[in-house]
């Protein structure tokens, strides 16, 4: 198995199994961690047994550590942008079907940091919820009396006055959406000033855009790029008869 | 279906199911909600229908019915007894395989708050982890490295060193385990002064003692009993021709 | 794992998988089997591994082997009770959803006995059956036609009159339902005198109940709580660093 | 839908499924029961709906007829031939794996009656067990002592010896296996003059021998035919555009 | 594990699974292949191990191997008839409810060839399809447009109208169903002169008529009786102490 | 909801079935079907319920839809170059694990044709079958004996030496991998020239040579980047009080 384009790879642990359920005798000798960065060409793992078993798992092999190592490999490019920012990038729910778990362990392979997993572990209140309940400071009340006190709760601001009462409800973190860069810098001081709230950017945040976002002090950026648009690396097999 | 002692009704929603399961015919009219106090001999819904449907539904209904209002009716006891002390009741992870999202439903209920639901909501280190991991302040800057950012740490501490080291850490939830009264009130108040973290009492909570801890002002009593020893509320069903 | 009060164990078989489930390099060696008595402090088995595998596993295997440790222990309480009575105790089908195997399991691992599993296994009829099928003899008789020629046929009865009637009926087993001790005593002559069925009561029996009942001579005593309210019986999990 | 052969009609209710689970707005109106005796030529059923839906259920719906249908007319073969006698025909084990609660179903429909489900819902001792267990008293005896008292037992006989031992033990069926008529003549009245057991009779029953067997005065005939080698019943949909 | 009849033995590999699955240390040692002819008598597999294991196991293993191979010693019988006439002999859809893939292997190891799997993996059109497509050339036509161009597309003719159709829109395979044996003949020769397309005979094929249709030059023969209506091949288990 | 980009829309009955299961009252107003091409505005879908409800379904029914309609819109871009030339565009085996078949129904909804689904439906012969098989005309004639006769068999070949074997062999379908446009055409014209076997071109597969490609005069061109590496189409849901 083999890189054919510079990446991350990601993957190999789940993608392996494609071979060990089809016939437990199949080797599968790694060459490369998950999150090693790899150049075209490098061997990723030698794959010892028939033939047929060879050949069965080869697709399914190939088309989950493709897709991972994508993944990884976008993340990669970002969290190299704002290095030394102190920024961290960190994944959305915008994610594959079936694949969350995967895809966020392929999030921490390529550098980035998880968000929460589901509806289950933290709340987010976005511009939804808060039609639905009634403005931020009500909503961020409300969300704190019935749910655990181990949850955080996060809180979605578009304006800086938003921001402003994000900060009086108290909520764990700000989530600053859609913001330009000045407006940005701005919610980011207040919530410094104005307690222990972390503060996290999302909208628009590209290769491009990334690193002047990260320069606004912003904690955490979320890209859902990472786990809806990120291309396969190109991994092919090579067979050699025994 | 009838109450036979007096207690906290809750699983109604997901017992009736026990019928619709077999027989969509089936009518299902309770008269009262989960989460309602009732005394012997109170009415708590009727199931109109086909006999044979009934009587292969009754006896799992009146399983789910009876186990979890009988957990709803502890923690209710419990409840009660702190009233007035802003103290709240929550549970613990102790609860019976394959059940835990009905019995937390069950404790809310009964006017109880939900602790977190497993591993993957909320980072508990626990004395087994502060032995693994190397004391309390090294294991909480651990965590909150690996975690997500949306993750809340608590932390166990047995003595006033560990609660000061946990305030070091800046842990979330500070859980007091096994104190003495004394040093129970002497913990919260260092709490208190040394910022935001919320503390939790656990261990020899009972009918007994819950009273006098909760006045210590700590903010979260936790009880295993809830979930792992609450006797079953005795409910039954009897039967008419139509 | 260490027992911390007085009981029987049960569970340790299924509990131990709660570990290899997750690392099957864990070690699991017990040092009591199932249905042994312990004392508060008796170790119960000594797990070896990592420390990552023991603790994702730990809140799993204890919760089992607390609860059907808890399970074993109270009917271990009202075996010895009934003992040289002849009597036999044995469980109902008012279990915990989902737990249903293995605490008919604890049961007997406690000395107890089990009674039929489910619906399928032998026909029990009761007042709701006899309201739907027009008295003892009718019901029975219905039964035994549509029943397979394996399965036997047990009925409740309430009062004398109904015992004449399951006599005639020739069913297999009565189940002689909340009588008191004088009428329980003439039941049980009666089915003596009338044929090969054996007798159980049900219905008010608990501790104090219990010796007095099997002194009637009944052949078994069912008890609802021995499944749905028996407390779990305090284990713990040590944790040392190897 | 159409018989094209004469049989004994079932599987309908579960057949109508394949056409409801594709495409709920399919129609199937049943012109027969299952259990119903029809000729070749009878139609069973019409189906409405769009034409995709009914092609795509077509195939599974009549598998699942035709395999029941055929079981249940070579059961009625069978029970019609014992008319009289007092012998129900019953089935065994030796069924299609994946379909035997369905299968024992159209065994009713054919006027047979059930045996024992599985391994858990009655004992049936057979030569292998005898063999593993010391002998016919010693292993009823073991089974009796480890059963639950609501669990009959039935042990096989090869002998008139093991027969006797069988009455001895008090068994409550004794299957008399692969007896020659005379023997089984013999067996069946020892049996009657020595309790209430019932008797079974198994081995070398086909529609030649099957009427002499039931003469013999024996309560239960158990044929495996039944199930493992029934043909299919011929039965075929045909199509009209609305 | 012993022949009782002649015949030819499929399902070992799947029969010996119902042991490993119940307990791994029972040795599996088995005395011919899949495919061997074996007469009655012949010894086919012994099995080691716990009598506990061995017996639960029993049932399952046989009613698989026991099906399996009834279906390959039919597929064999119909096999042999056709010896030298270059004609295969195929299977159906007609199979039994979630045992289609095994059905399938057995009868390869009978010497027969598989017809299409499901639905899903090439198009036969029949009778039913016709009347909904509109005739032979505008459904092939259709089913060509439709289907990815990996598929073949086989169309059941009943006339010889229906093949100059059938060959004039070039589908991959044409099925001559219930033709006599002459139409048969002038059928497959207009097929051979106007193209590649394969021929397959179905209807009315059973061992006494094969022969003759096999010599028609027809490419294919299919018999749903292969799946629908082979009786078992009997097959025992002999036990003995070790 | 709402498009925000321009694009072909894929996946709506599958994403409505987040909100029906979540709550079946909530009404989903489709304004657009399946294939349909949107510009950045136009609205998809009214959702009409609860704000719990949708909020809940709310992100699993973006990502699939956007995830399919992004699938879709590339596919719709290449299907527009190759506009007129007769070739097919189809997809390949690189699909999402657990989104094979919507990716594949995503795929006609662009325009494109669908390739085999699996190995079960086709054999696709590639340079490992053939490192194992020995050779092109050896490894076609092996699978022609092995496969169904329902089955198409198609080669990959990378040398007109192999494309002369695979016309030999009268493989079904020719695939010319990483061919130069100019040897391309010429294993096309030696197809044509040989028989009837379809032809089929894949590598170095983009929006820039695909319509060189199509120019050929190939049959089908496959593109493994539809399913692994097109970006989501960018979809929001928008939130309005009733």
């Amino acid at each position: 198995m083999l890189a054919k384009a510079d990446g991350v790879i990601a993957g190999l642990a789940v993608g392996c199994r494609a071979f060990s359920l089809i016939d437990h005798r199949i080797v599968w000798e790694p060459h490369v961690d998950d999150g090693a960065v790899v150049t075209a060409g490098t061997p990723i793992a030698t794959i010892l047994g028939s033939a047929r078993g060879i050949l069965t798992g080869e697709r399914v092999a190939l088309n989950l550590i493709q897709q991972l190592s994508g993944t990884a490999t976008l993340t990669r490019r970002f969290v190299d942008l704002v290095a030394g920012t102190g920024a961290r990038i960190v994944d959305t729910r915008k994610t594959t079907p079936g694949l969350r778990t995967l895809e966020k362990y392929a999030i921490r392979m390529g550098g980035g940091y998880n968000h929460r997993i589901g509806l289950y572990d933290a709340v987010l209140i976005k511009d939804n919820h808060l039609a639905a309940g009634g403005g931020v400071l009500a909503t961020v009340r409300a969300a704190r009396e019935g749910a655990p006190h181990t949850m955080k709760i996060e809180v979605e601001c578009k304006s800086l006055d938003q921001v402003d009462e994000a900060i009086e409800s108290r909520a764990d973190i700000i989530l600053l959406d859609n913001m330009d860069l000045d407006t940005l810098s701005v919610a980011v001081g207040r919530v410094r000033a104005g307690g222990s709230a972390l503060t996290e950017a999302s909208g628009g945040v590209n290769l491009t855009t990334v690193r002047a976002i990260a320069e606004t002090g912003v904690d955490l950026i979320s890209v859902g790029a990472l786990t809806h648009s990120a291309p396969a690396l190109d991994i092919s097999l090579d067979f050699e008869l025994g």
